[in-house]
């Protein structure tokens, strides 16, 4: 390719998630034949965001502040402490629900293979809240995967050593879903799972 | 949304192209979460491209430089000129064809209705260079769009006033194309441009 600066652009455009050489090429293109000023306002962004955000010291979720804004809202309920693996999961939920109690955020799922164990996803933070009595019901949200689901099971017995119970968000035929497109396991799940009527 | 950087960041990554407001959450959350030291790198490439990348003075492709790596490369064929609508249709080619002339890039095409005339697209410098005499052969590969054909067809006849012969790239059904697939203007287009076999 032609110009080397292009060429550097093009190359990093790379890490990102589904951008391959061609989308790459793509959007560099754009930004300089189009929308220059959209281009530095991006990477401005992008380096404050990366400079300024860290975690919440509650919660481990991705914000800016000591706590996010989740964690030092007073009208929420702190009984309640829902389970997730990402920060998009917390803001799925919010969006999706009328959940009004507080989260707390793995920033990722067990999976001793990669060497991430229950050090890495703050799990003496999570046992240090179990200790203060202050929860009541821990909601499993993290994702149906097998690590997910081993997740969740641990987490589960450090809730028991606290007496405190655990719900795991339902599994099943999601909403406008057609049962033949199912695949097997979430309909055995449904089935296994099945509510009076 | 949670944080008000993180929001800055996902709105600025709308400006790529494809990008909406999920993929946008997901590039955003992909770089904070797993991947800074690359999306500081991406920001850095993005900032030093746009801050130093301009036009070549000959042929209007993206460059840092004066001239540009094929205007100033002295073992290419200066009798050949090939026009296209953008710097990538430039690697386009390259990659494709074994052509070893000139380019010369218009950076859009003739648009009357958006404000593109014969001025916007450096038609003043291209002629400039028919009047030095050294082009004999003028390729027009613009894309096979009614702008695309209006602006050939306009640069045909300023070549004409020079004397100098144009020839339009080829269109017709893509090689690995079958017949019926093949819109029915590409292939009336086939089939009057048909050659001895």
């Amino acid at each position: 390719m032609e110009s080397s600066l292009l060429n550097e652009m093009v190359e990093a455009f790379k890490c990102l998630p589904g951008v391959g050489a061609r989308t790459a090429q793509r959007m560099s293109f754009h930004l300089l034949e189009r929308d220059r000023e959209a281009g530095l306002r991006l990477a401005s962004a992008m380096q404050q965001a990366i400079d300024k955000i860290g975690h919440c010291q509650l919660c481990r979720t991705l914000t800016e502040h000591e706590f996010c804004k989740i964690c030092s809202n007073t009208g929420r309920d702190s009984s309640k402490l829902c389970i997730v693996e990402s920060p998009s999961d917390v803001i799925a939920l919010e969006q999706a629900t009328d959940y009004r109690g507080h989260y707390f955020v793995l920033m990722g799922k067990l999976s001793p293979l990669d060497g991430v164990g229950p050090e890495q996803l703050g799990l003496d933070l999570l046992e240090n809240r179990f200790e203060t009595g202050e929860i009541k019901e821990l909601i499993l949200a993290t994702n149906p995967t097998i690590e997910g689901e081993v997740t969740a099971h641990y987490i589960h017995q450090l809730a028991g050593k606290h007496d405190i119970s655990a719900t795991r968000i339902a599994h099943g035929v999601p909403i406008g879903g057609e049962l033949d497109y199912v695949d097997s396991g979430t309909l055995s799940h449904a089935f296994d799972g099945r509510r009076a009527y």
